[in-house]
């Protein structure tokens, strides 16, 4: 028997941050758990970055997984929303490293190539593919959605050297 | 006698990252301690956040600030830069937060404005007016001094609109 390893995906954004929550034993995948974490708007910068800190970190503590993975998402031509971005994906890769866990990055072409096998799948491609590898899989919004995608994408590599690449920092 | 206030500046960045503590009664400043918290580039950039994480929350812990101001730095044309600038304010907006502090945002413009009377500052004209403001103020970098001068500016403009318009998040 193949010792299980819980692994959770994570699709940083400011106003909402997708997980995926997976068990991978060998090649067999299952569904955990996934979902949303959201920010209030209304509430200063510093405040929201709290409530991403305060919802990765609940979920870390109620599900204990063994690795993380977040998606290393390419910079768009608007920096304003790229410091954005930056700043709940510095929340996104802290929080588990925090509990001791190794964090990989990947790309959201490698995450699409994996799962669906083309690296410039649509949001509706990835949603289905995540269903058929795992049939009992549920999720509330495109970024839990996203967020299993990219825990599916670790199971696959994360003994490869694309993973380890990542953890160093180099992507 | 005016009761004093204890402000947190923090400019933050992944290398490194500069703090400075004064305390501000009335229109009376004065140094109370600065220094720069850095990551190591050989480590996982998970890793790093947690590095500034960790250096950021003991300061918190030792000198137990009133207020905290992070500067709003404006994003350059490197977006990979400007990501990895997020990544680090992310977690300098964060630790004062989690501590319950307040977190105001400036712009480095107006920072230099406040300090040196131009928004066109050099390096050294900072670090000159920073001495000339608090005279028995020290740091070991560009950044710690940096830190200094957004807490002067906060010190400054934390009962103006600058100040609220930033905690709101609309910088």
């Amino acid at each position: 028997m193949v010792n299980a390893i819980r692994l959770l995906g994570i699709d940083p954004g400011l106003r909402r941050t997708g997980w995926g929550m997976i068990e991978a034993a060998g090649n067999r995948l299952s569904f955990v758990a996934s979902g949303t974490v959201t920010s209030d708007n209304k509430k200063s910068l510093a405040e929201r970055l709290v409530q991403l800190h305060d919802g990765l970190s609940a979920i870390v503590a109620q599900y204990a997984p063994d690795e993380a993975a977040v998606e290393h998402t390419f910079v768009n031509k608007d920096a304003g929303a790229t410091l954005k971005l930056g700043q709940a994906r510095g929340i996104a890769l802290l929080v588990p490293s925090l509990a001791g866990l190794a964090v990989a990055e990947y790309a959201p072409n490698l995450v699409k190539k994996t799962v669906v096998g083309t690296g410039h799948a649509e949001k509706e491609q990835i949603r289905a593919m995540v269903k058929v590898l795992m049939p009992r899989a549920t999720f509330n919004s495109d970024d839990a959605a996203d967020a299993l995608a990219i825990a599916i994408c670790h199971a696959q590599h994360r003994a490869s050297g694309a993973a380890r690449l990542a953890r160093q920092g180099a992507a």
